[in-house]
């Protein structure tokens, strides 16, 4: 009855991810798990020679699989990351090594009965939640991507600027796969107390839209890979489901009228998945989303073979 | 009259501070420098990227050091951190590439007429935090390093791992120089209400204050860096400093008998350092405390031609 | 360049806002005012007795006017709270005997050069506000109330319990005055990606609203005052101020088209009221909103005389 | 695997508990327990207002002891918590009304199979400890109360004010009962890096002393209770046990030597008490803790006769 985590892959986004719930004392147990032992070591024990400094005391353990036997949340950050911000990227050459270890991290996972949720954030996130649930055999609503949580808050990012108001003050949502054929759905976006398509023109939401899109390859072009954004994604996920706070978040979840994973927005709890929103989205949007179920689950067709 | 703060020097260990500082929404306004403008507007967007799932509000402004004018703390974290971590490093060739652009910084900080607190861990972070007070010309108490700050909480998680208690139930300190030369004033150290010395042998605190400096380089070792423990001291002490909290830490501070910057325990506040303490060393730690400020000041010297 | 408020009037709301904010450490210095010399200075030792225990140093002023020319914030809290939510309070005796100890603090505030953000929380609150603004004859915008951010919270925990979601995730307000003239603006609530007309009939939202102003009377009835929920609607729009946030968030502002204060949303930051929105009501809400507003008005042009 | 814990006594520390574990988000579920129900639904529906506007979810279930039966804590801050603070109060009247109901609580406790730690801050806290270990026969290590950690607190801010630090800077402890018979262990006291004897004379010891037990009188008299000192220690106590921090704590624990419940430091963690530290007291102290300790052991006789 303590909160206790996983992170699987500490490479710059699981050890960001660690870091921002250890500097917030979000947790009491930690499981941190990656291949490179040396290095997944000298994190556990960095965050150890930053104990007596903060407020929060920290239990961690390194690689091993049998403490997340009772874990309430394992966080997929294994792979390299960087494939969905980065346009140049080889997709599938990093999906069909993440396959792989996914199936690898599953078998371990049911090994020691883990049976809490999974929040995915290894790319190309639709296709490898997609997985996740195939091969550990959890419940569909057990298992999570962050989606376009992380679109959402850049598309946020880019109309509070605009508005001059604070992201959290942006409502709505960027929808379907975590990657090129995503869209904000403008229809659902609301600023400054009106729909957003009331005071900005056509071209002003193409341009916010591409701002968004832009700015997380910036990120990726300058630091040659993105983790505050997608930490802060990750880490309000966990949060919502370790508080059962039924907060209502667009994550990469089963969509049952297209049969795959993709972003929707979902109310998330305990369970994981407690509820599907049902938006009213224009004709043109629910073509957009079909067409991104149709990548996604082509992308899941070809992992799966 | 919000909480005001720069960082100069967006490294690891810069960005780790940055992380450290936004994820718990503990500075209003942010203003992070570095030559690299690429990568430390990546990053500034990768934490904006981030504010849609985060609590707090931050303001953030990049390579302006007119905004620094009003700041209350400067934090700097120019150079390559890892030399004093590293012990194959030619600690010389970063000292004289770290000296310039010490210069350089103290008088752009002087330019705009910055009047706040320094708060320095760019290494060999005796003699930086000393050329930093010359270079500036600003109080000597204005100017403080971070130290054995870090030191002294890897001795703690070595302590409080033998001894089964928190890091933060081990009291004590690591003196003089945060390099080589320092060492863990055993005579202050008290733990389970007794001083060490008493329940612990000679040879047990050898290999403890061994195990405090391995860690320090196994951690380089496994990530080529250290920054989380490091963060979390330079945020420990920022934060001292802007609540005017009269905390007493081990920093880099300037010790009148000795004539040199190095640690010793002093009491913080929002003037910097308020007031030395009067520790009771044995002869055998006034002895290595001289041979540390031996070896600094002979650094400086040589720095400062 | 440190965070510093001041708390007027310490009963059960001034506490407990005090309380929220040195257990999060969210300012660094602190001025309590309160007439009951005695209670004040108990509290103040009583949170000071408190320091060693918690993660955050505070800084404690009591009864000193001066402490409060460089202040950014100061959340009036004085007279007794209560009447707005007790439906058989006398409300002109209140207003009576607070309208004189507005103008008291007002001209100690102006006495010592105040020239920061005054958050109301006094009631009845938009009454109050306007005497701070008349008397303190600082700007329209950086005299707020908490107004209905309280009642809308109160809103959105009962839609949020209807609907099994989070009250954060309720989009929406309540209007006008802080009192039984108010109202909530159901075409502007959204849960669940849909307006909520569209998923709850007539009845519904009618018992909702009915739900919303019930919960205060029971919590009212229950400890003969309300604190938890006025004072975290303080604490969140003190941390919008001082952090410059640009939040939207429906609280007592100077609304020009009626030419009165009444909540209504607006962007707030560090200057106060940076921008009203402008909303879409029905023509029903239209007349809602100005019988509110001539309540007020006729309120306050009694109190002025 | 979340994080549970019960309160029981909603009274004004009962309640500034719950409050400042909601506002930082300490915990996700809590259980509310308190005769008044009226009282304790109010409290609940007021921190469910408060909800919308604080940064962490929190599940409220008020006075259903089975929601205890998986809780980690249980808090009892039943009875009339301002005993002990007020020199004037018949304790033999508040102790036997609070040991039939001590007595109540236990046996629901023991029904629904509730097997965490019972953190204890119902006066005489010493006593009361005691017989909640009697009656629900949970090993003595799984109850603990709060003792003089509020004592100590107390001290630790009258030396820090003499001396211009920190109270977390003071090194110490106060022993014995959380009354009249406690004491402070000056031999033990450290503050600016020296024994506090080696600074002060032993007649400023005997007045800081007294200093530190007067203002808990100052706070009792000034508010006709204490509520926000005594929180934040059971709020810390809370915290070591639920992260397993293993904390050194001067809590009231079973003290062996003396057969008896009384403050002693200990290292705190998920199991309770995991060890009683072994301090080098004077002669004098020793004897005091003896008084100190015949005094608790003759209160509780009487009130388990």
């Amino acid at each position: 009855m303590s909160r206790k985590i996983g992170i699987i892959g500490m490479g710059n986004v699981g050890a960001a991810i660690a870091h921002g719930l250890i500097a917030q004392g979000a947790f009491d147990d930690y499981v941190f798990i990656d291949k490179k032992s040396v290095k997944v070591e000298a994190d556990a024990l960095d965050f150890q020679d930053a104990l007596a400094n903060l407020n929060h005391h920290a239990n961690i353990v390194v690689n091993d699989y049998r403490a997340l036997a009772d874990a309430e949340i394992v966080i997929s950050a294994l792979g390299d990351i960087k494939l969905q911000d980065n346009p140049d990227a080889d997709r599938f050459a990093e999906l069909l090594g993440n396959a792989i270890e996914v199936k690898d991290v599953s078998e371990q996972l049911n090994a020691v009965g883990f049976s809490g949720v999974i929040i995915v954030i290894s790319n190309p996130v639709d296709v490898i939640t997609s997985l996740f649930q195939s091969y550990t055999g959890l419940p569909k609503q057990k298992v999570i991507g962050t989606g376009t949580l992380l679109d959402t808050a850049r598309m946020k990012r880019a109309v509070g600027r605009q508005f001059s108001v604070d992201p959290r003050s942006v409502f709505g949502y960027n929808l379907g796969e975590h990657g090129n054929s995503q869209f904000t759905a403008w229809s659902q976006v609301r600023v400054k107390g009106n729909r957003i398509s009331e005071i900005a023109s056509a071209d002003d939401l193409a341009q916010l839209g591409q701002e968004a899109i832009i700015g997380g390859h910036r990120v990726f072009f300058g630091k040659k890979y993105t983790n505050y954004g997608i930490a802060s994604a990750a880490i309000r996920l966990a949060l919502a489901v370790i508080s059962d706070s039924h907060e209502e978040l667009p994550v990469s979840n089963y969509y049952e009228p297209l049969d795959t994973y993709l972003s929707y927005p979902a109310v998330v709890g305990r369970v994981g998945i407690i509820e599907q929103v049902q938006l009213q989205l224009t004709d043109d949007e629910e073509k957009q989303l079909q067409a991104s179920a149709d990548f996604i689950k082509a992308k899941v067709a070809s992992s799966l073979q």
